[in-house]
């Protein structure tokens, strides 16, 4: 029997072995990871300031809890998070957010893209429609592709999405016999935009999506990176018809590399947001050391993040103003990571893109915001990473490409 | 407008709002955490020793890689994990499992529940089905079931699952024109009976499956705890047509906190085993310190984990043997963490299990191990997370519950 063994009986075919639900092996399935490497000069991803991450203290923090809590270690941790962490984040969701829950309405999840992916499963067969902004989170875009969502965008303005449009939207849908699913929406900060809902536009937005009886998804990944102004207390908290969904994350604060978020939801669907995140629950050693550290230092970390981000964010205009053609216009975000950059219209900058990063500037254009691939002349400009004279001179290097590739004088 | 918020418009109602893919909200949905504490003896879930976690090994190793590397932990991780880890587990897979392939056949996941929930989802629609043995881990059975799998479990002897019966089975259910997706095996250490698979048994569980042109999904979670005898190469080490999926972990030898582990795909599947994992990169900050701990410690921490287990098998028996009635039987594993017990037939001690756990006993009951829900009479007995005394003392409280709830004399 062992002797049949040493024949090569060729290579197994898998193709008629793949499930249904899982798309062809084509580029949409690729990881995202670049196999180029990293630009010189990477305006492209969200990634926070390196140097502002809190290593010496995560350690300190993480050192305390593996003296106190190294036993739990060996248990399979809570699914959703262990019970400290949770109740700390409803106090931070409390003071912060205006948000009144309870900590079994948490959910601990392995970053943000899960705590997507929950919500947009509990909700959404193949075929529902889904509300966004116009230009939006391009891994939302991909969570709600992959579920094969039909994604609706709804313009902006320079408080983010419009309640009359999204009324018109709502009911244009139903008229139509189509009940969207939910409003998904990032109403501090938007991605990419950078707007910021006032009080008065959260009211809007929910009393349009609860007249409509449409839940609301309130992503609140940028209300920590507020570094001018005072906060405004989130959608979830006006919301009497318990109708919001709500997710936040320490992605943005400590490190993308922790894979630390949460998500809240209402009472009733506890069971099955549970459920959907089975078998996933998040490191009980990165959780610790999260909880350990924001536990005795968040404000004071949040502060400095902030002033980082102000003074790049300044850097960045700056450097806009100095270098890039005056044609090229943008807004002056008071929180996030990101400036949301226009062309004249008719001029691509996403046919640009691939040149650029071959040279050693990455941004993302438009189209990767916009579930119908609209947006050529727009770019998002991520001011987090990069260092003060990276910034420059990668601004400085961008305007001479887009003056090189002739999409400005 | 806001005035139109104070009032209570009543608490939305999403019931109809739940996609399909979800099920309903039952006890089968819940998250598993106990809400009732754990009990002073706990032989239910396969935790390892408390002692044995390398708190301060970690702590250190977490050190060293947070100042060589802690700028990358504001990089979004690479999702498949980062690649000299990749690296590292494809040189322990070749040097100890005898396993050949390339870092990007690796994946590194969550923990198990990922990986066996990527393969499952890989390759099963519902109403497909697959393969395991007669009783087999109870996460993995959860996993098939949410995907509505139909299991079917093969018979197994002292050196696991049975050949013969595998291939009558294939031959049963292809005459019914059924063809399964997947065989699922715990090849070493079998997770409950703690059967191992002798080389030829590997061969011939490989040529059966080969010669029906079913795909093995190898799970490989307790070779690393061998502690007596030598080595077994994997199945996949044996197959030459690249049929086989490989999926172990670092939860046995490290803890289940951290949650890493990892897959091993055929090349043709990576683009689609990427997909399912995608939004859910393990933590960096987990896996750099497993990867900084493993790459200087490993094999000294192995042979401690195995020395500890060793002698606590051996306390298990013992006790067995000093306080429980000789008509209950039980194996006596090189490997592994579990004792598969059995009491006559006829007698249920799945029914006292909830007794038991009131009473400070937790067990496993055969049931939870089977696809059918057979097995009432046998039980699990994990010897690795309570400490010598614990063990004896617990053994002997069983002994007498049994007695008292009249299963033995």
């Amino acid at each position: 029997m062992v002797g049949g063994l040493v024949m090569d009986k060729g290579t197994f075919d898998f193709s008629s072995f793949i499930a249904e639900r899982v798309p062809p092996a084509t580029a949409a399935t690729t990881t995202g990871w670049d196999p180029r490497g990293r630009p010189k000069y990477d305006f492209g991803t969200g990634f926070p300031d390196p140097d502002s991450f809190p290593a010496e203290g995560l350690h300190e923090a993480l050192g305390q809890a593996l003296k106190e809590r190294g036993r739990e270690m060996v248990l399979y941790p809570d699914p959703k998070g262990f019970l400290e962490f949770r109740e700390f984040i409803v106090d931070k969701l409390h003071r912060e957010r205006g948000i009144v829950v309870e900590p079994d309405q948490v959910l601990v999840t392995g970053g943000s893209g899960v705590a997507l992916a929950i919500f947009t499963q509990l909700l959404s067969n193949p075929g529902d429609t889904l509300i966004t902004e116009e230009f939006t989170y391009p891994g939302t875009l991909s969570v709600m592709r992959n579920l094969k969502a039909n994604i609706v965008g709804v313009s902006t303005d320079e408080e983010g999405m419009r309640p009359d449009v999204l009324d018109e939207t709502i009911r244009n849908l139903k008229s139509k016999g189509i009940h969207p699913k939910f409003v998904y929406t990032i109403p501090s900060f938007q991605n990419p935009t950078g707007t910021d809902m006032s009080v008065q536009r959260r009211h809007d937005i929910l009393t349009v999506a609860q007249n409509h009886g449409v839940p609301i998804f309130e992503d609140d990944a940028y209300e920590d990176l507020r570094f001018e102004g005072d906060r405004t207390p989130s959608i979830h908290s006006y919301d009497d018809t318990k109708m919001t969904l709500y997710c936040g994350t320490f992605s943005k604060i400590i490190a993308p590399g922790m894979r630390i978020a949460y998500l809240v939801v209402p009472p009733e669907l506890i069971s099955q947001t549970n459920f959907l995140n089975w078998g996933r629950p998040t490191s009980h050693f990165a959780a610790l050391a999260t909880y350990y550290y924001l536990r005795d230092h968040m404000d004071e970390h949040v502060a400095e993040v902030n002033d980082i981000l102000l003074a790049k964010r300044d850097t960045m205009i700056g450097a806009l103003g100095e270098f890039m053609d005056p044609k090229v216009v943008y807004n002056r975000p008071s929180g996030g990571m990101y400036l949301w950059a226009q062309l004249p219209e008719g001029i691509s900058v996403a046919s640009v893109a691939g040149k650029a990063r071959e040279r050693g500037v990455a941004y993302l254009p438009g189209p990767n915001f916009s579930p119908t691939g609209e947006g050529e002349n727009y770019l998002r400009l991520c001011f987090g990473y990069a260092d003060h004279e990276g910034i420059r001179d990668g601004i400085a290097l961008l305007s001479q490409i887009f003056t090189e590739e002739g999409l400005l004088a």
